[in-house]
Parts: structure tokens; C-alpha cells; sequence
């Protein structure tokens, strides 16, 4: 067939014309080595967002975003490979607890993660408040890891879809980042590079995620779901519900403690019900279970019997940290200061603005609003109540974790703002909200 | 009101919102001192593309491409100043006409045209097949010319509206023209930039002309006359037909002189009846007539008396060009051979393509298929036949002006298979499809 040229292209697409998949694989490989311009690229991403992609269309675009870099070559792990992704929230901490627990269970787990930026945390982040802890090894390192101990948590090395770097990049200022098939593409792309052979996708939902409306949040999950797929991945997908903060910990350190606790059989019942629905989902699809039950069994097994935290602790150390904070979270980062904030009615909890918690961690150095910042471990909050909870005016409900030069009084306000409270017992909702699977 | 970023405002449009007039001013000023990049600015045009602009949006676009250049001052100039502007066709030469005529009516018209691209011819290329005549005078020239003659016709200079330079330069690679308030922000920057009173806009029709179909050219039209009339200006359009050729010439020597006819008072019906019908809304415009009657009784005692000669005379004379050319036509460039394309079939000519005529004399040098290239003035299409004559298998259709070296014969085919033919003499649509008033 004739390759279109690029205005054909976009004029294409403007029109709702389907594009072949070898007439976008050449988009994006000319995009990489620069033969069409940015302002080209941005405008058949305007019409993108208008006209959407078939599944056809996306997964052509996902593999080449992945083939315009490297993919980790994990042939020599013999087993199912599966892999865990969130869509991004406050307070969500599940990897960390993930990745040991499948591992202990016989399901490897080769992780690539990100960093934090804007009302939502990153896995990176936390870990490496883990003192000692990197993030930064090698793709030979990450492979032999997988093997020995079943799991590996990394950042992305600048070899992995560098196409998906630029067309990031052009989305985030063209307007363009809200659009499905993108969205799909940009995180497949990314996942597939590990190597993996499932993944599980944690879409949140709600008025601190990404996506706040649940139609638009299920047509991701099924996107995800259906592209990844047509890719030859097993998949599947959960939407959780994310208004209030995931946890009772905001932060770093403190969200890293949350999340070994949960490997401990404690931890919040909203996070420890999360983790466990996700893990079940990575043992269906790594076949280390048959049914949702079987895997909870298996899963409560690895915690009781700590073998879970103890891959927790060889992984720690197989990256450089101090195992001991795994038994020891007290030696993990703490904060110079504790103030307390607390209630300004009576009754019931009825939520905590997850958004509002995000971007005010974040301005206490937990988080980041541009790329190049630093985060600092120790700060961050944490919640003493929870939506539901009975409290009384002047009853504790959260707990700022700051620097000595921090604004306590701006900051407590801000954080006593986000309570909401009624008189009646709610009803809250369930953290599922769907199961989508393949 | 707080401006908002750029990223804000493609989102906005995006999501089908109207922008205020100053945040449009503002992008506009942006664009052209490059504070915002062009890979921003062509998400923006696409997502306009999907969502529209309100009038009051695409007025404001317009000031703001008009007001990134100079704006000519006609005021010493006592009259209502009219200029008539036409989207393009083929054999389109009613501009040579008007100008003069319209002068001689007392109605000044100071015209800034353009060059043939692709199908399409330009007025200035036709006015330079006479000898000598210069298109590329300065604004004092312009300004004294239109006081002294009442008319001059020069291109376009490069201060006027550099903002839709760039503009149009992105929309041409991003597959964002076909748009119609860019279409309207374009063509009335350029002609606000004249220092006109008033615009007739001649929207062309058919397969030959850049609107194919009826309901989008209507649309244009009203929204050309609706931003214009908001602008300030006296407007009005006519909707004109353009599936066959308007006229016998395509080319330039040979249009030029087709168009000294119609001063004549001569001339082939399609061509005298668009050229008087502008007219005749340009005399109204123009306060210089009441009626469309009393304007073309004034139209056709000014052709009749020879005054509309005597000024195309005065003009080609203050314009550097040989005004022996309007008594001796003969003097134009001639072409080096002439060829004449024969009747296939016996009846009636049903039509003739008009984009095809136009791309065969593109091919021959009468045309560019790039901005850049010279053009030929003596090389062309005479149509010995029109839609609705009788015609015999053998009879003269049609005349190729060539230069020696042309291949004739496949020139000749070309032209040939341009003219359908019937059995039965055919009723041909007016000229005139619709007329819209301010």
C-alpha cells in the first residue's frame, strides 16, 4: 500500500478514518527521528482526542511507542511474569506490599515504577526512603533479581519508549493528555518493556484520581483490558475507589511503614482491601490460583507465615537498603515535628478530600509539582480517622509530619478543611467498584 | 479577569468553550512574538477545527491577525471605499473588471490581491502579463493611487498581517484549512488591512471551487458577512457557481483580455453576468446606487461611454504597464502555438471541469503547484465551447495556448476529457445561487 503522507494523516483521523497500523508505526517512528514536526504530531493528537482509535489502531500505537526502545528480555524466568499498574492516587502504597507478596507466593514480579508528581505519590519515592535504597540498577541487575528473588522494583531507564517521553511531553502542554487510547498507549507501552507477561491494572475512580467520573474510568479499564490483550498479555482490571486517601498514611516513610505493616497482617482495612483484591487478581492471572478464594488463602498464608516480609527484606537489601527497618520501621526517616489536628464537629467522618491531602503533602516537600524536585521522606500526614469514624470537636483526626520551619497553623487548616462531617453513621462505599477481566 | 495559560485555553476550546476577546488578542500576540509554541498553537487550530468559534470569537481573532501588521489609512480618500474578494475558481478574472468599473462609478477601490495557487488563478499574475505593470508598489503609492485614479491593484506587502502568515503556514501542514472561522480570520485580516468600507465577497461554488458543497459555501458566506458587519464594514456575498470555467480564457494574457472585453461591453455571458452582479453590490455598498436596476444602468452607461476603459488605461499607466493594451489587446503576450482540441461526440456540451482545466494549466506554467515558481503569461486554455452550445464529433471545442516544446497531444486529452456531453440541450444552473446581505 502507498504510505499517506502526514496532513493525509491527520486529515485522516480529523475525518474519523481508522489509520492502518503500518501507516502509525511509521508516524511514530518518524516522529522519534524527527521527520515530522511537533506542531504536525500535536494536531493528529487534537484529532485523536475527537475521534478516538479503534483498538486496532491503539494497540499498533502502543507497540510502537515500545519498540522505539528497549524491552527487557525476561525468557529466562520460568514462569508467569505479572505485573501491577495504577492509574495514580493518594496514599496508594499497594506495590510495595504487592511485589514481595506475589513473589512469596511463586509469582514473579519485574517492576518498573514512577516517581510522584502532583497530588499523586510515586513508588520510587517511597522506597527510597528506605535508607540505603536504589531504584537506579541496571536492566542486567533487574533480570537476574526477578530470577532469584522474584521481584524488582526500578525506575524507568532512559531506554524504555523514549517515543512515549516525547509524546508526553507534547500532551501535557497541547491539552491532550485526557484522551483513552493515549492514556493506553502510554502505559502499556511503558509496562511492556519489563518483560511481563500479565498485568493488573488498578484504575481508580473518584474525586482524587485522574479519572472522577466511573463511565469514563470503566471505558479506561476496558481499553487497557482489551488493548493489552490484543497485545498477548493476560489482563485485567479492578476500579477502586479513590476520594478519600488510600490508608491512614500520606508521605514517604510513613506510607513505606504502612505498607510493611500490611505484609504483618495489620494495616487500615480500606488499604489492606485493596492490596489483597489486586494480589488475588496477579496470582489468577499468574495461575498460582484458581478462584478468588483459593488465592486469599494462599495470600493470608505468605503474610502469617512471614515469609512475604521476608522476601520483602532480601529485596531491600539485593537494592543497597537496610533490611532491618522491614522489623524495625522506627528506623525509617522521622519527621522533626508531630502537631495534631483536630475536629471541628461532631459525629461522623463522612470523607477527606484525597486531592486536597495530595497537593498539601506535596507543598510540605512529600510530593512534587514539577519533575526536577526532591522529595522529603519524612514528612507527610496521617489520618487518626477515617471516613466513618465517630469523633467529637477537639478529637484528634489527623497528624501533620513536618520540618521545623513548616507553617503548622496554614498547613492544619488546610488539612482540617478537607474533613467533612455528618451526624448520621455513613454508609461508605466498597473499594471495588468493578472487576474487569479478559 | 485573570488570562488564562495557554494549556487552559486549548483545553477550553477543547471542551467547547467560547474564549473572551482578549484572551484570543493575547494568543495571537503570543503566537507572533513565539511565546507559544507552534506545536500548542496547531493543537489549538485542530481543536477549533472540531468545536467552532462564536462571531464575537472569530471578530476578535481577526483584529487580532489584522492588528500584528500594518493597517493602510485611506481616510484622506472621501468615499466609501469597497473591494470585492472571491475564494478562488478557474477563469476567474471579474477583479481586472471591477476595479476600473467601479472607479468609474465614482466607488474607490483600493485592492490587494493575490497569486495563483494550484487550481486556482491570481489576479496579480494576470494584471503582470501586461508589459510593464507592477504589482509590488508601496502603501504611498497605493494611498495617492486610489486618490488620484480611484482605484490600484497591488499584492499584498509583507507587513500586512504577518499573523496570518503563520497561521495559514501551520494550518496547511496540520490539515486544519478547511475551517470556516479560520477561513473567515484570514481573508478579513488581509482585507481589513486595505482600509476598505466595504467587502463583496464572492463565494464560489461547485467542483471547481474550494467548496464543493452548497450548505458549507452559504455558511462561509454568512459568517464572512456576520464577522465582517461585526468588524464594522458594510458586507455582503454572492454565492457563485463554479463547476465549469467562468468564461472562455484560463491563463493570463489570454484572462486579461477576456476581461478588457467585458469593459467593452463584451464577453461571454457566465463572465459578464458575475462581473455586473459584483458590481452592481459594490455600487450598492458603495452608496453610489439604490437598487440593483439603477446600479447596472450606471454600470452600463460607464462600459458604454468608454469611461471604465479610460480608467483601466489610467491605472495600467500609473502602474508602470503599456496602456496600449486596452485599444490593442493584440499587444499582450501571445502564445507560441496554438492548438485546437476537437469535439468526441455529437449534442451538446453538458460541462467542463473546471479543476481539471485549472491543474492542465498549472502543467502548462499558466499556474503554480509551488508559491515559489514564475509563472507563463502567454500559455493557456481558450473554450470555443460552453456549457448548453451545440456541438458536432470534429467541431473546435476548445484552443491550447502553448509553447513549442509542449506535448500537445496530452495536453489535448486532458482538455478533451474535461467536456461531458448530452443528447439533449442541457438547462444550466445561474451564475448567481444565493445573495447575502449585511
Amino acid at each position: 500500500m502507498r504510505l499517506r503522507s502526514i496532513v493525509e494523516l491527520i486529515a485522516a483521523k480529523r475525518d474519523g478514518q481508522a489509520l492502518a497500523p503500518e501507516e502509525i508505526t511509521w508516524m511514530i517512528q518518524a516522529l522519534t527521528k524527527g521527520e515530522i514536526a511537533d506542531y504536525q504530531f500535536s494536531a493528529f493528537l487534537m484529532a485523536v482526542f475527537f475521534r478516538g482509535m479503534t483498538d486496532e489502531e491503539t494497540v499498533a500505537l502502543t507497540y510502537a511507542m515500545l519498540h522505539s526502545g528497549s524491552v527487557v528480555d525476561l525468557s529466562h524466568v520460568q514462569a508467569i511474569k505479572v505485573d501491577k499498574h495504577s492509574t495514580g492516587g493518594v496514599g496508594d502504597k499497594t506495590s510495595i506490599s504487592l511485589a514481595p507478596l506475589l513473589a512469596a507466593c511463586g509469582v514473579p514480579v519485574p517492576m518498573v515504577s514512577g516517581r510522584g508528581l502532583g497530588h499523586t505519590g510515586g513508588t520510587l519515592d517511597k522506597l527510597e526512603a528506605i535508607p540505603g535504597f536504589r531504584t537506579d540498577l541496571g536492566v542486567e541487575h533487574f533480570k537476574k533479581q526477578v530470577q532469584t528473588i522474584g521481584t524488582c522494583m526500578i525506575g524507568q531507564t532512559a531506554d524504555i519508549a523514549p517515543a512515549d517521553k516525547k509524546i508526553y511531553a507534547l500532551r501535557d502542554v497541547t491539552a491532550t493528555v485526557e484522551c483513552i487510547p493515549l492514556i493506553v498507549a502510554s502505559i502499556l507501552s511503558k509496562k511492556l518493556a519489563e518483560g511481563i507477561d500479565a498485568l493488573v491494572l488498578d484504575v481508580k475512580v473518584g474525586a482524587g484520581a485522574f479519572m472522577k467520573d466511573e463511565a469514563r474510568a470503566l471505558a479506561l479499564a476496558n481499553a487497557l483490558v482489551s488493548v493489552g490483550t490484543r497485545a498477548g498479555k493476560r489482563m485485567s482490571a479492578i476500579l477502586t475507589r479513590m476520594d478519600s486517601p488510600l490508608g491512614r498514611e500520606i508521605g514517604n516513610a510513613n506510607e513505606t511503614r504502612e505498607a510493611i505493616e500490611i505484609l504483618r497482617g495489620g494495616g487500615p482495612d480500606d488499604l489492606r482491601e485493596c492490596t489483597m483484591v489486586l494480589a488475588e487478581e496477579m496470582l489468577l492471572l499468574g495461575k498460582a490460583a484458581k478462584t478468588p478464594e483459593e488465592a486469599r488463602t494462599l495470600l493470608q498464608a505468605n503474610i502469617q507465615s512471614g515469609k512475604a516480609l521476608r522476601v520483602l527484606e532480601q529485596m531491600v537489601e539485593a537494592q543497597g537498603g537496610d533490611p532491618k527497618v522491614v522489623e524495625h520501621p522506627e528506623h525509617l526517616p522521622q519527621p522533626e515535628v508531630r502537631v495534631p489536628v483536630l475536629a471541628t464537629a461532631s459525629g461522623f467522618v463522612a470523607g477527606i478530600e484525597a486531592f486536597t491531602l495530595g497537593m498539601t503533602a506535596v507543598s510540605m516537600g512529600a510530593g512534587r509539582s514539577r519533575a526536577d524536585q526532591a522529595v522529603d521522606p519524612s514528612v507527610g500526614i496521617t489520618l487518626d480517622k477515617k471516613p466513618g469514624d465517630a469523633v467529637k470537636t477537639g478529637d484528634q483526626i489527623a497528624t501533620l509530619l513536618l520540618r521545623k520551619h513548616h507553617d503548622a497553623v496554614a498547613l492544619g487548616k488546610r488539612v482540617s478543611d478537607a474533613f467533612s462531617y455528618t451526624e448520621q453513621k455513613p454508609t461508605l462505599p466498597p473499594i471495588v467498584v468493578a472487576r474487569i477481566g479478559s
